[in-house]
């Protein structure tokens, strides 16, 4: 599948502020420059930037010229990680294991992955909170978009991180299916829990800037002395 | 506790357009004549306004004046209840049955409810999606905000347009807390499934336009076909 003239674009911007090439609070190119640099129309780079300022990655000024957005990224990727103590304080996770695999998709993932990837690479992770093994939770993203993930073991506690800063891939929304289930032989000895103890399964599919969906998370979670919180408006 | 004066002047402007005497669309007295027909200062009635406006309830026109916000209170009512099809569709619940009691309040109740109130409606409610129990719902509010709620029995499907409609109280944040639990025999009954069934537990706590903690509500919830979906960004 080809990519649309204006992701080049976005990705080329993302990719210099991921590297520092380009701060936050520093002035990009002109439309004209962009388009002039990368090859494409003038009005492909202004769809581009109108793009990236609707996801808040950058600000455009009547007059002045557009600037990267100052963000701190770690804090509001912290936003998807939902997991919070009852008094609603916010818990880092620590990695207590982690194994990524190169495999075949699965015709689901497939389907439902950005690209309709062959091969994926599987993230598979436990992490501890407050030193109590807390999740369970397998990751699963293309292997061609993320080429060479499995070599850069171990990940980064918010894999956000790195899809951004290594593979120019900025995740701005996703989406959580949340059910009650029963941890099986696996999950109870991963979690450290009885069999048949009550665990969250929460299905996430995260979105990348251009709304495509770039990666498939489940995550079994106990909750016996944390809660997924949630404020609706 | 004594209401501050700018809420006298929301209730009384919330409950005009919950009544119909004001339509959406139409325009608002001016601060004056607000002020005049509320006995409060000026001051206060532009305090009521902007407080209004910032929740969505009114918009404040450059030169022109004040009007009502058109909206769908029914649908945007539907962003607090979460439990989805597995495809991301919207099942409007139906009411199995349902219980209010007058009691005492719970000393955590007292202290979680505006106004710290003595007596509380207990409303407990089984509901069906799709013909099969899904949910049983315990919601609590204070007595004498929501004076003779025991009357108004059968409750409508969304408690929110009754508080709303009949007592002024708009809700327009709820905070959700939600875990994993295994059915007693009590939920087991009213869910018709077996004990030891997973469940989820939502613990919410809504909040009125002042931000003020006016409802706190348990639901358990079979997931067996359904699922609480959210979107994160």
């Amino acid at each position: 599948m080809a990519a649309p003239l204006y992701q080049k674009v976005i990705d080329r911007i993302v990719a210099q502020i991921s590297s520092g090439e380009l701060l936050p609070g520093s002035m990009l190119p002109s439309e004209m420059q962009i388009a002039a640099e990368t090859g494409v129309s003038q009005g492909t780079a202004r769809k581009s930037l109108m793009m990236l300022e609707q996801h808040g990655i950058v600000r455009r000024e009547q007059g002045r010229g557009t600037f990267v957005t100052a963000r701190t990224p770690d804090s509001s990727l912290f936003n998807f990680f939902r997991l919070r103590q009852p008094d609603g304080q916010m818990i880092r996770p620590e990695l207590v294991s982690e194994v990524v695999t190169n495999r075949r998709a699965l015709a689901a993932e497939r389907k439902g992955l950005d690209g309709e990837p062959k091969n994926v690479y599987e993230i598979r992770r436990v992490r501890s909170l407050k030193g109590v093994p807390s999740v369970l939770e397998t990751a699963v993203v293309s292997a061609s978009r993320f080429v060479g993930l499995d070599q850069r073991a171990p990940l980064p506690n918010t894999l956000y991180v790195l899809y951004q800063q290594n593979y120019g891939c900025i995740i701005l929304r996703a989406d959580e299916s949340i059910s009650a289930v029963l941890a099986d032989g696996e999950s109870a000895a991963a979690l450290n829990v009885g069999t048949g103890t009550p665990l969250l399964c929460v299905d996430r599919v995260a979105f990348d800037i251009m709304g495509h969906p770039v990666e498939r998370r489940r995550s079994l979670c106990r909750t016996d002395s944390l809660a997924y919180q949630v404020s609706l408006t």
